[in-house]
């Protein structure tokens, strides 16, 4: 076990000491204690907040052990002396570490070293009265055995009851520079208000309504402004699975040859929204809801922040269930139905208490410090608020987001399915989204336009070529980069195949001069959260940025944050900090393709030619169809199975020194093939037997409670395959042979004429081992993502012309 | 998808309107309304707690169509009559079912059919107010689309909120003959207690103190008694996992050969339990606990009850964390433990508020009636108590639970592992389970008595021979069967290759003709709860059986909940009622071993003889002892495969019609092996290439809550596998070859000697169905389950004197 913490501010010692008064572990009571076993013991009594009489506290210090002979009732009753073993050897216990197993009795500190844990250090034996109250501040920011601060392991056992109910305690409280839980979640107010839009997308001669659903702390009842975590998810109100499921597009179909065409990209400009009707008019304004809700769809990392006094805020967009509006995928329109709510919640927007939208409803509870948080999806609505600029949303939590649709759904002049959804489309989501079709009576009354609307969608996305278009334009947020104010906490999976990791360096690279604080965090998952890991303080991170951000409390945020954290591929548990991703300033290495192989530019010897041919036999075709896990490892694996002059395979020298490839690999090539229409896939991939990173990570053991007596989160953690494995692909790219150019001008392809292509691949970071290969497969169909048409399509390859060229950074291991 | 609900219970109309009232549902304002339309609109504004206000009410209705044509608002407010079409098109909307997907709005009964809910039934097309009020009733009790009954449904929204404060409202509140969430669960008081035992396991000089955590109503501390659902769980206080699988026997050992012996069954009967210290005097007696926890490790299924009326408690037992003792892996001390907590909620023991144990507390909170819950070792400790026939234990529900730990860890002469878990044995499980060791402190003061204690269960369960002995009669439940007085609700998993279905199947047979009432269900899981699952209302039938049970409601539930519930193995979703299993009556059918078939005992040929070597190429065991699933692929595969000649294959002709095997198949063979030492291993299989369900269930959705804003459990379901299989195991069965005569007995065995040997499978319940093969397999080392020594041992069966008998009952399908 190794834990990273990158959230716990540094105090000084008098600030150290107003905090731990200001949470009560500090009183006039205990201050004045100079004996070090009695203020130990103190903290002790108040750390157990289970168990408020003496008979409970001394049968469970006695259940510590402080040295290897004696227990901690024992040794703090037969001594005024606190040694730093002592002390250490007790809280390893109290954080949930077991003696023999996690550490020694004998020397608690090599297992505070070993696990990462920060301690508190003096050059003497023991600690003073002085010096226990700063290592008990340090050990209630430290992280527990499963991966949450003591402090918020206490929180969960009641520590901050009292604290809840008493009208003397300061809400917020901060304590590190994090807001702590001292917000009775029991009692949250629940209200549903509908936001009136200044669109009428659903044509239906009113502006849309929007619902949303919120969650306040009962304190903002009685005058307390709060900031909101606000969460634009399309699928909140449910979702149109098998519909869209039925809407899947077959792939197994020919790539098409292409007019040749040069547009002009101003072209693709999309057009100004539509005017709207006129609002409806204001009949009468009012602070109380008159709807509710049981059990909004949430996201855990939400739930975290409604126990420490943020305000959360849920709405799904136009064309949801219990909204008007008709489902865009992406465009400018649902852009302005998600910053709507903000507009709301600034004071600059009028929402209504119900649907018959006569009795305005005030958001007067909104300290008007917005953030919007969530994954994929929903992530994407916040990178889409975030490049209007709108007024009081402070900052993005990004995580797994898209920046432009284009490079969700489409690249390089191809149609590109997310992994694992082959045949997914705008048009498919948008229909599995439009929840307003769960609502017969609802669907009933705007099917028609809707299905015209979705029509168009198909029309608009142009599964036939493949180009980017005015369609994808206008879902293109990245052109609106440079009118971000909003600070940027972006996280992806350097695994994600779903949201590719394009989309946020696209983003970053395009927000690197802007004014903006911007904090990335790149993790080795898929498409997932990493709210509950234990090996990063992840949330204590948000914490502390959203502290920052939405309370306005300066606590250092912006440098305690590492402008770029990374966790390695290739060691579990770790996590580094970096200054940049992809920065302009890498170094780059080139590698010439030749027979098998990939050799150093310097060494290239003369030039060759190989081919391969993209059609199977057609029972092995259909194998793969079904099985693309198996395609995968054939593509990968020995030469001559059954993908055997399919694709073509280059393998570098085995490594003698580490790689740490940052950034966007090039492929250059120069190719013909035997037709008018072809396509290249390619993937970059690491050869060595390892026992590598399981693909998602393990759940790790009971509930973890964001509150007390709150909702749940799973603990997780990435581990070791059980297996070594052979290989594993770093990263791959796609290009259709007629987008040479870029993705909307279609070149001539004459057949058997060679050109010269430059493809660049996904970008990635990846720490390639000594001893390892780097190896590039160049092939066409991809099963996972590409359409299928099993064509008789023969690609040549010359590779004197041929060559990788990869970014990389000084290795930090 | 396809609903079952055994737990219905029908109900007459003058008491469905008493019941109705009782709920809110009828008033004395809505009781007198004549037009069935404006009864329903009243019934559906009551039944939205979230929209207190009428717009929000008519958005909902407009959302919901009731004709082909016509939103629910606009139909309620066109006519004064309700049609049944009409009624039902708004009923499946609110149970949450599809327009279109799911039904059609011109002929919703038909789906009401298909999906097997309830239909009110009327001879006329509309329904009369009385009709109304009678289908509303239905439909309350009716499952959703997510398998919760309506009225559930709208207990999560918040329907009996107003009820839970509300002091005339009548606590427990019955409806159907269930008990409702009208508790408030943030209100819950938590208690910790610690029960005197009358024993010292630990032999520190004192009686062993067991920790109890509590949940209970508020409503008890002002004068309510309630019953209590009791789970004994020795996990529950934390597991030392690294310690118990440092402690993981070798199995990769050669099978020993034995010393002939005769036991006398006598001397295998355990002894008294020793006199433990007199009891410690009590000081003073209170009703106020003065410990309290924050987290229990809690069950679903007690989660939803809590919220009902029900108080909870959890206990680990001896030599857990905060209680004395040690732990002995299920022998008449750890009963004894166990049922010590039942004594003192009956008011027969005491318990004091803290370990210095000087002031008792009484558990004045309770009935006194007490049902036990859990699965696998919870359910296990359950059925232990209830062999003791202890007092107030009215019921226990019993899942996968052990009724002989022999059952569990050996069979046949042999050690035979729980599934998945080789080397797994009692020791290992009392290391793992022996919490007091996470506390160091308290592990100082006990560790040489347990590190004794320990060596002797080593000792004792003596892995090298495999016998039954005074150890496992200590520990073998079935013995005392007859002093059962709880009545048993049992629930076992048909595949659930952990605590294997012989565990059930003994207990039923035993209690068949004991006067308690005893219920049956077998499910198609492995070791799993089925308390969320959607096609079965699993969690109402306990609520009708605890209601009944312990809180004495005449509720019809021993005659509503069938004698023995079993889940196709065949059809998804499918859940059967049956008078037995494994009755003495079932029919029998005998096939003779042939060359590679199973043939009619009428049309059997000549006698042949056949042989298979246990021994394999050292590689490919290496590789099935890391690969368990391949082996089990190989072994049932092909014939001709790797296993070829290591095992025989046994098929049936292709059978005409389906044949239902149930209870305990018989294999009576003539064998000899090459070595004074041998074993046998059998497969049952059901050869025939189909889609069968998955192993492990699906998880379906969303969160469901088990009350209002409380604790969620996930909702699950076994589908069926995306790919037909060709075969699947139906049971199996193992045996040492010398204990022909039972497990105790050690036979002697000479070399090529053939001997007769009747072995007994584990019971099942398996429909196999028309087209399909019944296969045998026969072999030795079972690389899941028994040692593997590989050893060159050559097995003969002389097939004329081999056969296997097969019960069965009519197919009911």
């Amino acid at each position: 076990m190794r834990n990273q913490q990158f959230a716990i501010r540094p105090t000084t010692a008098p600030e150290a000491v107003t905090e731990l008064k200001r949470i009560h572990f500090l009183d006039n009571n205990n201050v004045i204690l100079t004996n070090p076993n009695e203020l130990l013991l103190d903290l002790f009594d108040r750390s157990w907040p289970e168990y408020p009489d003496q008979p409970a506290i001394e049968h469970h210090l006695k259940a510590l052990m402080a040295t290897p002979d004696l227990d901690g009732w024992t040794y703090l009753h037969s001594q005024t002396e606190v040694s730093i073993a002592a002390f250490y050897n007790l809280a390893l216990q109290r954080l949930g570490f077991a003696v023999d197993l996690d550490f020694k009795l004998a020397d608690p500190l090599a297992a505070m070293q070993a696990l990462n844990l920060p301690v508190y250090h003096v050059t003497t034996t023991n600690l003073s009265a002085s010096d226990l109250t700063q290592a008990w501040y340090l050990l209630l920011t430290t992280h527990t055995h499963d991966g949450q601060t003591f402090l918020d392991l206490l929180t969960t056992h009641g520590y901050f009851e009292p604290l809840m109910a008493d009208p003397t305690t300061p809400k917020p409280l901060i304590f590190n520079g994090k807001a702590q839980a001292v917000f009775d979640t029991t009692k949250l107010i629940r209200d549903v208000v509908y936001v009136e839009s200044s669109l009428d997308t659903d044509e239906d001669g009113q502006r849309d309504l929007l619902k949303a659903e919120i969650l306040r702390p009962a304190e903002t009842a009685s005058g307390m402004t709060v900031p909101v975590l606000y969460t634009a998810s399309p699928y909140n109100q449910g979702t149109n699975d098998e519909a869209g499921e039925a809407m899947t597009h077959n792939v197994n179909v020919p790539l098409e040859a292409k007019q040749p065409q040069t547009p002009d990209l101003a072209d693709l400009t999309p057009a100004a929204l539509p005017t709207a009707p006129d609002p409806r008019p204001v009949k009468a304004t009012t602070t109380e809801a008159t709807e509710t809700f049981a059990r909004e769809s949430s996201y855990t990392l939400n739930d975290y922040f409604l126990a420490r006094g943020f305000a959360v805020l849920y709405a799904a967009g136009i064309g949801t269930k219990d909204s008007d509006g008709v489902r865009t995928s992406g465009d400018p329109a649902e852009t302005a139905s998600t910053t709507a709510i903000i507009e709301w919640l600034t004071g600059d927007r009028v929402a209504f208490t119900d649907r018959t939208a006569t009795t305005a409803i005030t958001a007067y509870w909104s300290s008007k410090l917005v953030a919007m948080t969530g994954r994929s999806y929903l992530g994407t609505m916040a990178t889409a608020a975030a490049t209007t600029g709108v007024k009081g949303l402070k900052t993005i939590i990004g995580e797994a987001a898209i920046s432009s649709w284009y490079d969700y759904y489409r690249d390089g002049g191809l149609v590109i399915a997310p992994g694992g959804f082959p045949g997914e489309d705008a048009d498919v989501l948008a229909e599995e989204t439009f929840s307003r079709q769960l609502q017969a009576g609802d669907y009933h009354r705007v099917q028609e336009k809707w299905q015209a609307d979705l029509a168009a969608i198909t029309h608009g996305q142009d599964r036939t070529t493949g180009n980017y278009n005015a369609f994808w334009a206008a879902r293109n947020y990245l052109v609106n980069a440079d009118k971000i104010k909003a600070d940027l906490l972006l996280v992806h999976g350097l695994n994600d195949w779903n949201v590719k990791p394009r989309n946020v360096n696209n983003l970053w690279n395009a927000v690197r001069d802007l004014p903006i604080t911007k904090k990335l965090v790149l993790h080795q998952g898929q498409h997932i959260y990493i709210n509950a890991f234990r090996s990063i303080d992840f949330t204590d991170m948000v914490n502390l940025w959203l502290t920052h951000e939405l309370l306005g409390i300066d606590n250092g945020a912006e440098t305690l944050i590492p402008d770029v954290t990374i966790q390695d591929n290739a060691e579990p548990e770790t996590w580094r900090a970096y200054p940049d991703w992809d920065a302009p300033t890498n170094q780059r290495l080139t590698y010439q393709l030749r027979h098998d192989e990939l050799v150093s530019a310097k060494t290239a010897g003369p030039a060759e030619a190989t081919s391969f041919n993209d059609q199977l036999p057609v029972a092995q075709f259909n194998h793969y169809t079904q099985a693309i896990d198996d395609w995968q490892r054939d593509l990968l694996g020995d030469k001559h199975n059954d993908m055997f002059r399919h694709r073509l395979l280059f393998k570098s020298a085995v490594l003698t020194d580490p790689l740490i490839i940052d950034g966007r690999v090039q492929v250059k090539l120069r190719v013909a093939v035997n037709q008018p229409v072809g396509m290249l896939s390619f993937q970059l991939v690491d050869y060595g037997t390892a026992k590598r990173l399981n693909v998602s990570p393990t759940n790790l053991r009971q509930p973890l409670d964001e509150g007390f007596h709150w909702r749940e989160d799973q603990l997780r953690e990435f581990q070791l395959a059980d297996q070594p494995s052979p290989w594993k692909m770093i990263t791959k790219g796609h290009r259709n042979l007629q987008n040479r150019h870029n993705s909307y001008q279609v070149d001539e392809l004459l057949p058997n004429e060679f050109y010269d292509l430059t493809v660049t691949l996904q970008p990635t970071h990846y720490r390639l081992l000594a001893g390892h290969q780097l190896g590039l497969a160049i092939y066409a169909t991809d099963f996972g993502m590409t359409v299928r048409g099993n064509q008789d399509l023969q690609y040549s390859i010359q590779l004197g012309n041929s060559s990788i060229t990869v970014p990389w950074v000084v290795d930090p291991a």
